[in-house]
Protein backbone atom coordinates (compact mmCIF):
# COMPACT_ATOMS: atom_id res chain seq x y z
CA UNK A 1 0.00 0.00 0.00
CA UNK A 2 2.90 2.35 0.79
CA UNK A 3 4.35 3.16 -2.75
CA UNK A 4 0.47 2.51 -3.74
CA UNK A 5 -0.53 5.77 -1.60
CA UNK A 6 2.98 7.49 -1.47
CA UNK A 7 4.39 6.46 -5.70
CA UNK A 8 2.82 6.89 -8.78
CA UNK A 9 4.13 7.78 -12.20
CA UNK A 10 7.84 9.05 -12.04
CA UNK A 11 7.90 9.39 -8.58
CA UNK A 12 10.80 7.90 -6.77
CA UNK A 13 11.90 5.91 -3.40
CA UNK A 14 15.02 4.73 -1.56
CA UNK A 15 14.67 1.33 -0.37
CA UNK A 16 17.62 -0.65 2.22
CA UNK A 17 17.61 -3.97 1.99
CA UNK A 18 18.08 -5.73 4.48
CA UNK A 19 16.45 -8.77 4.81
CA UNK A 20 13.37 -10.84 2.90
CA UNK A 21 10.69 -8.33 4.11
CA UNK A 22 12.66 -5.63 2.46
CA UNK A 23 13.45 -7.28 -0.57
CA UNK A 24 9.46 -8.30 -0.74
CA UNK A 25 8.80 -4.75 -0.45
CA UNK A 26 11.30 -3.37 -3.41
CA UNK A 27 9.65 -5.86 -5.28
CA UNK A 28 6.11 -4.73 -4.97
CA UNK A 29 7.42 -0.83 -4.78
CA UNK A 30 8.92 -1.22 -8.85
CA UNK A 31 5.09 -1.58 -9.37
CA UNK A 32 4.04 2.03 -8.19
CA UNK A 33 7.38 3.96 -8.71
CA UNK A 34 11.52 4.07 -9.71
CA UNK A 35 13.06 2.52 -6.39
CA UNK A 36 16.46 2.96 -5.64
CA UNK A 37 18.06 0.63 -3.37
CA UNK A 38 21.14 2.10 -2.26
CA UNK A 39 22.08 -0.95 0.01
CA UNK A 40 22.05 -4.36 0.27
CA UNK A 41 23.39 -6.79 2.66
CA UNK A 42 22.27 -9.63 0.63
CA UNK A 43 25.13 -11.45 -0.64
CA UNK A 44 26.70 -11.65 2.57
CA UNK A 45 23.47 -13.44 3.87
CA UNK A 46 22.01 -10.18 5.09
CA UNK A 47 24.28 -10.15 8.80
CA UNK A 48 24.40 -6.58 8.89
CA UNK A 49 22.63 -3.08 8.53
CA UNK A 50 24.22 -0.22 7.14
CA UNK A 51 25.87 2.41 8.92
CA UNK A 52 24.81 5.87 7.47
CA UNK A 53 27.96 6.64 5.93
CA UNK A 54 27.68 3.57 3.73
CA UNK A 55 24.32 4.94 1.63
CA UNK A 56 23.07 8.12 0.04
CA UNK A 57 19.41 9.21 -0.39
CA UNK A 58 19.04 11.21 -3.84
CA UNK A 59 17.28 14.44 -3.64
CA UNK A 60 14.54 13.15 -5.20
CA UNK A 61 13.53 10.72 -3.50
CA UNK A 62 9.91 10.53 -1.69
CA UNK A 63 11.14 8.77 1.23
CA UNK A 64 13.83 6.40 2.65
CA UNK A 65 12.11 3.00 3.24
CA UNK A 66 13.34 0.67 5.54
CA UNK A 67 12.78 -2.72 8.11
CA UNK A 68 13.25 -1.88 11.38
CA UNK A 69 14.54 -5.59 12.46
CA UNK A 70 15.14 -8.31 10.36
CA UNK A 71 13.72 -11.47 12.41
CA UNK A 72 15.50 -14.40 10.18
CA UNK A 73 18.51 -12.60 10.05
CA UNK A 74 18.70 -11.16 13.97
CA UNK A 75 19.64 -7.65 12.89
CA UNK A 76 18.11 -4.61 13.97
CA UNK A 77 19.21 -1.13 13.20
CA UNK A 78 20.72 0.36 16.15
CA UNK A 79 19.79 4.21 15.53
CA UNK A 80 17.52 5.55 13.03
CA UNK A 81 19.14 7.37 9.92
CA UNK A 82 19.42 11.16 10.48
CA UNK A 83 18.64 12.03 6.71
CA UNK A 84 16.41 15.03 6.07
CA UNK A 85 13.93 12.99 3.98
CA UNK A 86 11.35 11.22 5.76
CA UNK A 87 11.52 7.81 6.76
CA UNK A 88 8.87 5.04 6.17
CA UNK A 89 9.45 2.23 7.76
CA UNK A 90 8.56 -1.69 8.96
CA UNK A 91 8.42 -2.06 12.38
CA UNK A 92 6.55 -5.47 12.57
CA UNK A 93 9.02 -6.85 14.64
CA UNK A 94 10.33 -4.43 17.00
CA UNK A 95 7.79 -1.69 17.44
CA UNK A 96 7.04 -0.78 21.14
CA UNK A 97 10.21 -2.31 22.05
CA UNK A 98 12.35 0.91 22.35
CA UNK A 99 11.54 4.70 22.53
CA UNK A 100 11.59 6.66 18.87
CA UNK A 101 11.19 10.12 17.53
CA UNK A 102 8.27 9.62 15.41
CA UNK A 103 8.43 12.80 13.91
CA UNK A 104 11.08 11.48 11.83
CA UNK A 105 8.88 9.05 9.97
CA UNK A 106 6.23 9.72 7.47
CA UNK A 107 4.51 6.11 8.19
CA UNK A 108 5.30 3.57 9.88
CA UNK A 109 3.54 0.23 9.56
CA UNK A 110 3.63 -3.02 11.79
CA UNK A 111 2.01 -6.23 11.94
CA UNK A 112 0.48 -6.86 15.36
CA UNK A 113 1.68 -10.78 15.71
CA UNK A 114 4.99 -10.25 17.62
CA UNK A 115 4.76 -7.53 20.26
CA UNK A 116 1.42 -6.51 20.02
CA UNK A 117 -1.58 -9.11 19.80
CA UNK A 118 -2.84 -11.46 17.49
CA UNK A 119 -2.00 -12.14 13.64
CA UNK A 120 -4.46 -10.54 11.23
CA UNK A 121 -4.15 -6.83 12.28
CA UNK A 122 -1.76 -3.81 11.34
CA UNK A 123 -1.08 -0.62 12.91
CA UNK A 124 -0.21 2.12 10.74
CA UNK A 125 0.88 5.31 11.96
CA UNK A 126 0.73 8.07 9.04
CA UNK A 127 1.66 11.58 8.87
CA UNK A 128 -1.40 13.93 8.29
CA UNK A 129 -0.47 15.69 5.16
CA UNK A 130 0.21 12.33 3.37
CA UNK A 131 -3.05 11.41 3.31
CA UNK A 132 -4.04 13.14 0.37
CA UNK A 133 -1.34 12.28 -2.01
CA UNK A 134 -2.66 9.05 -3.28
CA UNK A 135 -3.16 9.20 -7.13
CA UNK A 136 -6.24 8.50 -8.87
CA UNK A 137 -7.66 5.62 -9.88
CA UNK A 138 -5.89 3.63 -6.68
CA UNK A 139 -9.24 0.99 -5.06
CA UNK A 140 -10.74 2.69 -2.33
CA UNK A 141 -9.67 -0.31 0.62
CA UNK A 142 -6.25 0.24 -0.56
CA UNK A 143 -6.26 3.89 0.12
CA UNK A 144 -4.57 5.44 3.71
CA UNK A 145 -6.85 8.07 3.48
CA UNK A 146 -9.96 5.85 3.60
CA UNK A 147 -9.32 4.24 6.75
CA UNK A 148 -8.08 7.82 8.53
CA UNK A 149 -11.52 9.11 7.41
CA UNK A 150 -13.50 6.61 8.67
CA UNK A 151 -11.65 5.66 12.17
CA UNK A 152 -10.68 2.20 10.73
CA UNK A 153 -13.74 1.36 10.15
CA UNK A 154 -14.44 1.62 6.53
CA UNK A 155 -15.05 -2.09 6.61
CA UNK A 156 -15.91 -4.13 9.87
CA UNK A 157 -12.98 -4.50 11.13
CA UNK A 158 -11.25 -7.68 13.23
CA UNK A 159 -12.87 -6.45 16.16
CA UNK A 160 -11.41 -9.19 18.62
CA UNK A 161 -7.95 -8.87 17.29
CA UNK A 162 -8.22 -5.28 18.19
CA UNK A 163 -9.57 -5.87 21.44
CA UNK A 164 -6.56 -8.04 22.20
CA UNK A 165 -4.11 -5.74 21.11
CA UNK A 166 -5.60 -2.87 23.11
CA UNK A 167 -5.07 -5.53 26.31
CA UNK A 168 -1.84 -5.71 25.38
CA UNK A 169 -1.50 -2.17 25.20
CA UNK A 170 -2.73 -1.85 28.76
CA UNK A 171 -0.22 -4.43 30.30
CA UNK A 172 2.75 -2.76 28.42
CA UNK A 173 1.78 0.45 30.27
CA UNK A 174 1.80 -1.37 33.25
CA UNK A 175 5.02 -2.48 32.76
CA UNK A 176 6.04 0.11 32.92
CA UNK A 177 5.64 1.61 28.93
CA UNK A 178 7.97 1.77 26.73
CA UNK A 179 11.01 2.57 28.74
CA UNK A 180 10.75 -0.43 30.75
CA UNK A 181 10.13 -2.37 27.74
CA UNK A 182 13.56 -0.93 26.26
CA UNK A 183 15.39 -1.73 29.38
CA UNK A 184 14.36 -5.02 29.39
CA UNK A 185 14.91 -5.88 26.08
CA UNK A 186 18.67 -4.42 26.11
CA UNK A 187 19.07 -6.15 29.26
CA UNK A 188 17.65 -9.95 27.76
CA UNK A 189 19.97 -9.29 24.59
CA UNK A 190 23.08 -8.62 26.40
CA UNK A 191 23.03 -11.56 28.58
CA UNK A 192 22.31 -13.50 25.42
CA UNK A 193 24.81 -11.92 23.34
CA UNK A 194 27.33 -12.51 26.25
CA UNK A 195 26.60 -16.26 26.44
CA UNK A 196 27.32 -16.66 22.77
CA UNK A 197 30.42 -14.86 23.02
CA UNK A 198 32.01 -16.07 25.79
CA UNK A 199 32.83 -19.27 23.94
CA UNK A 200 33.20 -20.11 20.38
CA UNK A 201 31.04 -23.08 20.53
CA UNK A 202 28.60 -20.54 20.14
CA UNK A 203 28.60 -18.14 16.78
CA UNK A 204 25.87 -14.90 16.33
CA UNK A 205 25.02 -14.77 12.47
CA UNK A 206 24.79 -10.87 13.13
CA UNK A 207 27.90 -8.55 13.07
CA UNK A 208 27.59 -7.29 16.49
CA UNK A 209 27.30 -3.14 15.32
CA UNK A 210 23.65 -4.60 13.55
CA UNK A 211 22.67 -7.30 16.56
CA UNK A 212 18.80 -7.38 17.35
CA UNK A 213 17.73 -7.24 20.65
CA UNK A 214 14.34 -9.00 19.63
CA UNK A 215 16.02 -11.98 17.67
CA UNK A 216 19.34 -13.76 18.36
CA UNK A 217 20.44 -15.38 15.42
CA UNK A 218 23.55 -18.49 15.96
CA UNK A 219 24.81 -21.42 15.20
CA UNK A 220 26.77 -24.31 16.78
CA UNK A 221 29.75 -25.99 15.59
CA UNK A 222 27.98 -28.43 13.42
CA UNK A 223 24.06 -28.66 11.89
CA UNK A 224 24.07 -31.93 13.87
CA UNK A 225 24.69 -30.78 17.02
CA UNK A 226 22.19 -27.57 15.97
CA UNK A 227 19.70 -30.59 15.92
CA UNK A 228 20.38 -32.11 18.86
CA UNK A 229 20.15 -28.76 20.93
CA UNK A 230 17.08 -27.93 19.24
CA UNK A 231 15.50 -31.04 20.60
CA UNK A 232 16.62 -31.05 23.93
CA UNK A 233 15.79 -27.60 24.67
CA UNK A 234 12.61 -28.66 23.75
CA UNK A 235 12.16 -30.92 26.03
CA UNK A 236 12.99 -28.67 29.34
CA UNK A 237 10.02 -26.29 27.51
CA UNK A 238 12.79 -24.02 25.81
CA UNK A 239 10.82 -24.17 22.26
CA UNK A 240 11.02 -22.75 18.86
CA UNK A 241 14.92 -22.76 18.77
CA UNK A 242 14.94 -23.65 14.94
CA UNK A 243 16.23 -21.15 12.70
CA UNK A 244 14.81 -19.49 9.86
CA UNK A 245 14.60 -22.54 6.98
CA UNK A 246 16.63 -20.06 5.14
CA UNK A 247 19.58 -19.54 6.88
CA UNK A 248 19.41 -22.67 9.25
CA UNK A 249 21.22 -22.79 12.68
CA UNK A 250 19.38 -21.16 15.64
CA UNK A 251 16.90 -18.27 16.78
CA UNK A 252 16.05 -17.24 19.91
CA UNK A 253 12.65 -14.73 19.53
CA UNK A 254 12.92 -12.55 22.88
CA UNK A 255 9.98 -10.31 21.79
CA UNK A 256 8.60 -7.93 25.06
CA UNK A 257 6.24 -10.61 26.17
CA UNK A 258 9.54 -12.95 26.39
CA UNK A 259 10.26 -12.76 30.48
CA UNK A 260 14.31 -12.54 31.34
CA UNK A 261 13.88 -15.98 33.58
CA UNK A 262 13.52 -17.76 30.15
CA UNK A 263 16.75 -15.67 29.20
CA UNK A 264 18.41 -17.22 32.09
CA UNK A 265 17.42 -20.55 31.58
CA UNK A 266 18.40 -20.57 27.48
CA UNK A 267 21.76 -19.18 28.89
CA UNK A 268 21.84 -22.26 31.24
CA UNK A 269 21.19 -24.46 29.01
CA UNK A 270 23.93 -23.57 26.40
CA UNK A 271 26.34 -23.35 28.63
CA UNK A 272 25.20 -27.14 30.25
CA UNK A 273 24.86 -28.34 26.39
CA UNK A 274 28.00 -27.13 25.24
CA UNK A 275 29.57 -28.97 28.41
CA UNK A 276 27.78 -32.23 27.43
CA UNK A 277 28.18 -32.06 23.86
CA UNK A 278 32.23 -30.71 22.88
CA UNK A 279 32.73 -30.01 19.31
CA UNK B 1 -9.59 -7.99 -5.37
CA UNK B 2 -12.12 -9.52 -8.45
CA UNK B 3 -12.13 -7.73 -10.75
CA UNK B 4 -7.89 -6.61 -10.71
CA UNK B 5 -8.00 -10.59 -10.91
CA UNK B 6 -10.63 -11.21 -13.27
CA UNK B 7 -10.86 -8.25 -15.51
CA UNK B 8 -7.72 -5.37 -17.14
CA UNK B 9 -8.07 -3.30 -20.07
CA UNK B 10 -10.89 -3.67 -22.71
CA UNK B 11 -12.34 -6.56 -20.58
CA UNK B 12 -16.32 -6.14 -19.24
CA UNK B 13 -18.38 -7.62 -16.80
CA UNK B 14 -21.76 -7.29 -16.04
CA UNK B 15 -22.65 -6.42 -12.61
CA UNK B 16 -26.34 -6.11 -10.44
CA UNK B 17 -27.22 -3.47 -8.56
CA UNK B 18 -29.20 -4.56 -5.22
CA UNK B 19 -27.83 -2.73 -2.49
CA UNK B 20 -24.83 -0.92 -0.83
CA UNK B 21 -22.30 -4.04 -1.15
CA UNK B 22 -23.23 -4.48 -5.04
CA UNK B 23 -22.65 -0.44 -5.49
CA UNK B 24 -19.25 -0.70 -3.38
CA UNK B 25 -18.24 -3.31 -5.82
CA UNK B 26 -19.42 -1.64 -9.28
CA UNK B 27 -17.57 1.62 -8.28
CA UNK B 28 -13.90 -0.38 -7.72
CA UNK B 29 -14.56 -2.53 -10.91
CA UNK B 30 -15.05 0.13 -13.00
CA UNK B 31 -11.11 1.06 -11.65
CA UNK B 32 -10.40 -2.18 -13.95
CA UNK B 33 -12.57 -3.07 -16.51
CA UNK B 34 -15.66 -1.41 -18.65
CA UNK B 35 -18.57 -2.38 -16.02
CA UNK B 36 -21.89 -3.08 -17.48
CA UNK B 37 -24.72 -2.27 -14.78
CA UNK B 38 -27.43 -4.27 -16.21
CA UNK B 39 -30.38 -4.26 -13.33
CA UNK B 40 -30.61 -1.71 -10.67
CA UNK B 41 -33.41 -1.20 -8.09
CA UNK B 42 -31.69 1.92 -6.24
CA UNK B 43 -34.34 3.94 -6.74
CA UNK B 44 -36.81 1.70 -5.32
CA UNK B 45 -34.25 1.90 -1.82
CA UNK B 46 -33.11 -1.48 -2.96
CA UNK B 47 -36.53 -3.06 -2.14
CA UNK B 48 -35.61 -6.00 -4.60
CA UNK B 49 -33.47 -8.83 -6.24
CA UNK B 50 -34.55 -8.90 -9.99
CA UNK B 51 -35.77 -11.61 -11.84
CA UNK B 52 -33.81 -13.39 -14.82
CA UNK B 53 -36.00 -11.55 -17.14
CA UNK B 54 -35.31 -8.40 -16.35
CA UNK B 55 -31.65 -7.93 -17.40
CA UNK B 56 -29.41 -9.54 -19.77
CA UNK B 57 -26.29 -10.72 -19.81
CA UNK B 58 -23.97 -9.71 -22.66
CA UNK B 59 -21.85 -12.25 -25.01
CA UNK B 60 -18.60 -10.14 -23.29
CA UNK B 61 -18.66 -10.61 -20.12
CA UNK B 62 -16.39 -12.19 -18.27
CA UNK B 63 -18.75 -12.71 -15.34
CA UNK B 64 -22.19 -11.96 -13.85
CA UNK B 65 -21.45 -10.39 -10.30
CA UNK B 66 -24.34 -10.65 -7.69
CA UNK B 67 -24.60 -9.48 -3.80
CA UNK B 68 -26.64 -13.16 -2.95
CA UNK B 69 -28.02 -11.67 0.31
CA UNK B 70 -28.53 -7.52 0.39
CA UNK B 71 -28.28 -7.48 5.17
CA UNK B 72 -29.43 -3.58 5.29
CA UNK B 73 -32.90 -4.16 2.80
CA UNK B 74 -33.32 -7.51 3.74
CA UNK B 75 -33.47 -8.56 0.27
CA UNK B 76 -32.17 -11.59 -0.88
CA UNK B 77 -31.74 -13.65 -4.35
CA UNK B 78 -34.42 -16.99 -3.74
CA UNK B 79 -32.41 -18.46 -6.59
CA UNK B 80 -29.27 -18.13 -8.91
CA UNK B 81 -29.36 -17.21 -12.07
CA UNK B 82 -28.86 -19.73 -14.64
CA UNK B 83 -27.12 -17.84 -16.94
CA UNK B 84 -24.45 -19.57 -19.21
CA UNK B 85 -21.79 -16.88 -17.87
CA UNK B 86 -19.92 -17.93 -14.57
CA UNK B 87 -21.23 -15.57 -11.43
CA UNK B 88 -18.99 -13.93 -9.40
CA UNK B 89 -20.98 -13.94 -6.15
CA UNK B 90 -20.39 -11.78 -2.76
CA UNK B 91 -21.74 -14.07 -0.56
CA UNK B 92 -20.81 -12.58 2.91
CA UNK B 93 -24.20 -12.19 4.94
CA UNK B 94 -25.42 -15.78 3.67
CA UNK B 95 -23.15 -18.30 2.41
CA UNK B 96 -23.46 -21.58 4.30
CA UNK B 97 -27.23 -21.07 5.35
CA UNK B 98 -28.74 -22.96 2.22
CA UNK B 99 -27.62 -25.02 -0.45
CA UNK B 100 -25.85 -24.00 -3.46
CA UNK B 101 -24.52 -25.43 -6.78
CA UNK B 102 -21.25 -24.46 -6.27
CA UNK B 103 -20.38 -25.15 -9.87
CA UNK B 104 -21.99 -22.38 -11.48
CA UNK B 105 -19.41 -19.89 -10.11
CA UNK B 106 -16.52 -18.86 -11.05
CA UNK B 107 -15.08 -17.50 -7.71
CA UNK B 108 -17.60 -16.74 -4.02
CA UNK B 109 -16.50 -14.69 -1.55
CA UNK B 110 -17.98 -14.19 2.03
CA UNK B 111 -16.30 -11.89 5.22
CA UNK B 112 -16.37 -14.77 7.88
CA UNK B 113 -18.40 -12.27 9.97
CA UNK B 114 -21.93 -13.23 9.97
CA UNK B 115 -22.63 -17.04 9.62
CA UNK B 116 -19.26 -18.20 9.61
CA UNK B 117 -16.69 -16.49 12.26
CA UNK B 118 -15.07 -13.32 13.57
CA UNK B 119 -14.63 -10.44 12.14
CA UNK B 120 -10.87 -10.46 9.90
CA UNK B 121 -10.91 -13.51 8.01
CA UNK B 122 -12.73 -13.74 4.07
CA UNK B 123 -13.25 -17.04 2.65
CA UNK B 124 -12.83 -17.20 -0.94
CA UNK B 125 -13.60 -20.13 -3.35
CA UNK B 126 -11.90 -19.65 -6.89
CA UNK B 127 -12.29 -21.90 -9.92
CA UNK B 128 -8.57 -22.84 -10.40
CA UNK B 129 -8.75 -22.12 -13.92
CA UNK B 130 -9.37 -18.60 -12.74
CA UNK B 131 -5.90 -18.13 -10.80
CA UNK B 132 -3.92 -17.92 -14.41
CA UNK B 133 -6.08 -14.83 -15.47
CA UNK B 134 -4.48 -11.94 -13.42
CA UNK B 135 -3.24 -9.77 -15.69
CA UNK B 136 0.76 -8.80 -14.97
CA UNK B 137 1.53 -5.84 -12.82
CA UNK B 138 -0.67 -6.11 -10.19
CA UNK B 139 0.46 -6.45 -6.09
CA UNK B 140 1.76 -9.89 -5.06
CA UNK B 141 -0.67 -9.77 -2.11
CA UNK B 142 -3.76 -8.85 -4.00
CA UNK B 143 -3.20 -11.98 -6.54
CA UNK B 144 -5.57 -14.94 -5.92
CA UNK B 145 -2.66 -17.04 -6.87
CA UNK B 146 -0.49 -16.08 -4.47
CA UNK B 147 -2.60 -17.25 -1.66
CA UNK B 148 -3.36 -20.97 -3.34
CA UNK B 149 -0.03 -21.70 -4.51
CA UNK B 150 0.97 -20.73 -0.82
CA UNK B 151 -2.16 -22.91 1.29
CA UNK B 152 -3.40 -19.49 2.45
CA UNK B 153 -0.08 -18.86 4.53
CA UNK B 154 1.90 -16.24 1.94
CA UNK B 155 1.35 -14.33 4.69
CA UNK B 156 1.39 -14.78 8.56
CA UNK B 157 -2.73 -15.35 8.79
CA UNK B 158 -5.32 -14.08 10.98
CA UNK B 159 -5.13 -18.12 13.09
CA UNK B 160 -7.07 -17.38 15.92
CA UNK B 161 -10.07 -16.05 13.30
CA UNK B 162 -9.05 -19.43 11.32
CA UNK B 163 -9.13 -21.41 14.34
CA UNK B 164 -12.89 -19.66 15.69
CA UNK B 165 -14.01 -20.64 11.60
CA UNK B 166 -13.14 -24.26 12.55
CA UNK B 167 -14.81 -24.41 15.34
CA UNK B 168 -17.86 -22.96 13.63
CA UNK B 169 -17.77 -25.84 10.97
CA UNK B 170 -17.58 -27.83 13.50
CA UNK B 171 -20.93 -26.65 15.17
CA UNK B 172 -22.36 -26.32 12.11
CA UNK B 173 -21.80 -29.97 10.90
CA UNK B 174 -23.41 -31.32 14.54
CA UNK B 175 -26.24 -29.06 13.87
CA UNK B 176 -27.01 -31.69 10.74
CA UNK B 177 -24.99 -29.18 8.16
CA UNK B 178 -25.70 -27.07 5.44
CA UNK B 179 -28.86 -28.72 4.76
CA UNK B 180 -30.64 -28.48 8.42
CA UNK B 181 -29.32 -25.01 8.68
CA UNK B 182 -31.23 -24.21 5.46
CA UNK B 183 -34.50 -25.72 6.32
CA UNK B 184 -33.56 -24.06 10.07
CA UNK B 185 -33.52 -20.52 8.57
CA UNK B 186 -36.71 -21.26 6.19
CA UNK B 187 -38.66 -22.15 9.29
CA UNK B 188 -37.79 -18.95 11.45
CA UNK B 189 -38.11 -16.67 9.04
CA UNK B 190 -41.55 -17.46 7.61
CA UNK B 191 -42.48 -17.49 11.36
CA UNK B 192 -41.36 -13.71 11.58
CA UNK B 193 -42.82 -13.22 8.06
CA UNK B 194 -46.12 -14.44 8.95
CA UNK B 195 -46.04 -12.04 11.86
CA UNK B 196 -45.35 -9.07 9.84
CA UNK B 197 -48.17 -9.95 7.21
CA UNK B 198 -50.67 -11.24 10.00
CA UNK B 199 -51.45 -7.08 10.38
CA UNK B 200 -51.03 -3.62 8.85
CA UNK B 201 -49.13 -2.47 11.97
CA UNK B 202 -45.71 -3.72 10.66
CA UNK B 203 -44.63 -3.74 6.91
CA UNK B 204 -41.86 -5.05 5.18
CA UNK B 205 -39.80 -3.46 3.55
CA UNK B 206 -38.68 -5.97 0.64
CA UNK B 207 -41.24 -6.95 -1.68
CA UNK B 208 -42.46 -10.54 -0.80
CA UNK B 209 -40.36 -12.33 -3.66
CA UNK B 210 -37.44 -11.04 -2.87
CA UNK B 211 -37.19 -11.68 0.78
CA UNK B 212 -34.21 -12.63 2.79
CA UNK B 213 -34.20 -15.51 5.04
CA UNK B 214 -31.18 -13.88 7.51
CA UNK B 215 -32.14 -10.30 7.83
CA UNK B 216 -35.83 -9.48 7.84
CA UNK B 217 -36.32 -5.61 7.87
CA UNK B 218 -39.22 -3.75 8.59
CA UNK B 219 -41.58 -0.45 9.70
CA UNK B 220 -44.52 0.10 11.93
CA UNK B 221 -46.85 3.05 11.64
CA UNK B 222 -44.67 5.77 13.00
CA UNK B 223 -40.52 6.41 13.31
CA UNK B 224 -42.16 7.15 16.81
CA UNK B 225 -43.42 3.79 17.53
CA UNK B 226 -40.35 2.32 16.19
CA UNK B 227 -38.08 4.08 18.64
CA UNK B 228 -40.07 2.62 21.27
CA UNK B 229 -40.57 -1.08 19.97
CA UNK B 230 -36.79 -1.28 19.45
CA UNK B 231 -36.59 0.21 23.40
CA UNK B 232 -39.06 -1.55 24.93
CA UNK B 233 -37.29 -4.80 23.01
CA UNK B 234 -33.97 -4.33 24.08
CA UNK B 235 -35.18 -4.04 27.63
CA UNK B 236 -36.39 -7.93 27.41
CA UNK B 237 -33.38 -8.90 25.55
CA UNK B 238 -34.06 -8.89 21.79
CA UNK B 239 -31.36 -6.42 21.04
CA UNK B 240 -29.72 -5.24 17.20
CA UNK B 241 -33.14 -4.58 16.35
CA UNK B 242 -32.09 -0.75 14.79
CA UNK B 243 -32.61 -0.59 11.13
CA UNK B 244 -29.63 0.48 8.95
CA UNK B 245 -29.48 4.20 9.09
CA UNK B 246 -29.59 4.43 5.23
CA UNK B 247 -33.38 3.20 5.74
CA UNK B 248 -34.07 3.58 9.39
CA UNK B 249 -36.99 1.04 10.61
CA UNK B 250 -36.44 -2.04 12.08
CA UNK B 251 -34.40 -5.39 10.96
CA UNK B 252 -33.72 -8.38 12.79
CA UNK B 253 -30.93 -10.34 11.81
CA UNK B 254 -31.24 -14.14 12.08
CA UNK B 255 -28.44 -15.64 10.82
CA UNK B 256 -27.23 -19.13 11.36
CA UNK B 257 -26.43 -18.91 15.02
CA UNK B 258 -30.02 -17.43 16.62
CA UNK B 259 -32.22 -19.97 17.40
CA UNK B 260 -35.66 -20.60 16.17
CA UNK B 261 -36.65 -19.95 20.33
CA UNK B 262 -35.31 -16.17 19.76
CA UNK B 263 -37.71 -15.60 16.56
CA UNK B 264 -40.78 -17.09 18.58
CA UNK B 265 -39.86 -14.74 21.15
CA UNK B 266 -39.76 -11.75 19.05
CA UNK B 267 -43.40 -12.57 17.20
CA UNK B 268 -44.78 -12.64 20.51
CA UNK B 269 -43.60 -9.16 21.75
CA UNK B 270 -44.59 -7.80 18.22
CA UNK B 271 -47.99 -9.14 18.86
CA UNK B 272 -47.98 -7.93 22.64
CA UNK B 273 -46.43 -4.27 21.35
CA UNK B 274 -49.20 -3.91 18.65
CA UNK B 275 -52.16 -4.58 21.19
CA UNK B 276 -50.45 -2.39 23.95
CA UNK B 277 -49.30 0.71 21.38
CA UNK B 278 -52.22 0.84 18.43
CA UNK B 279 -51.49 3.04 15.55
Amino acid sequence: MIPMNLLGAGKKATYLNTGVWSKKAIKEARLFGEINVAYSSEEQKFNRVPTEDEYSVPEDSEYLYLVSNNTIYGTQFPTFPTTDKMLVCDMSSDILSRRLDVSKFGLIFAGAQKNMGPAGVTVVIIRDDLLDRTPEKIPTMLCYKTHADNDSMFNTPPCFSIYVVGEVLKWLKKQGGVVAMEKRNQEKAALLYAAIDATDYYRGHAEPASRSLMNISFNLPSPELEAQFIGEATKVGLNGLKGHRSIGGCRASIYNAFPREGVVKLVEFMQEFEKNNPA
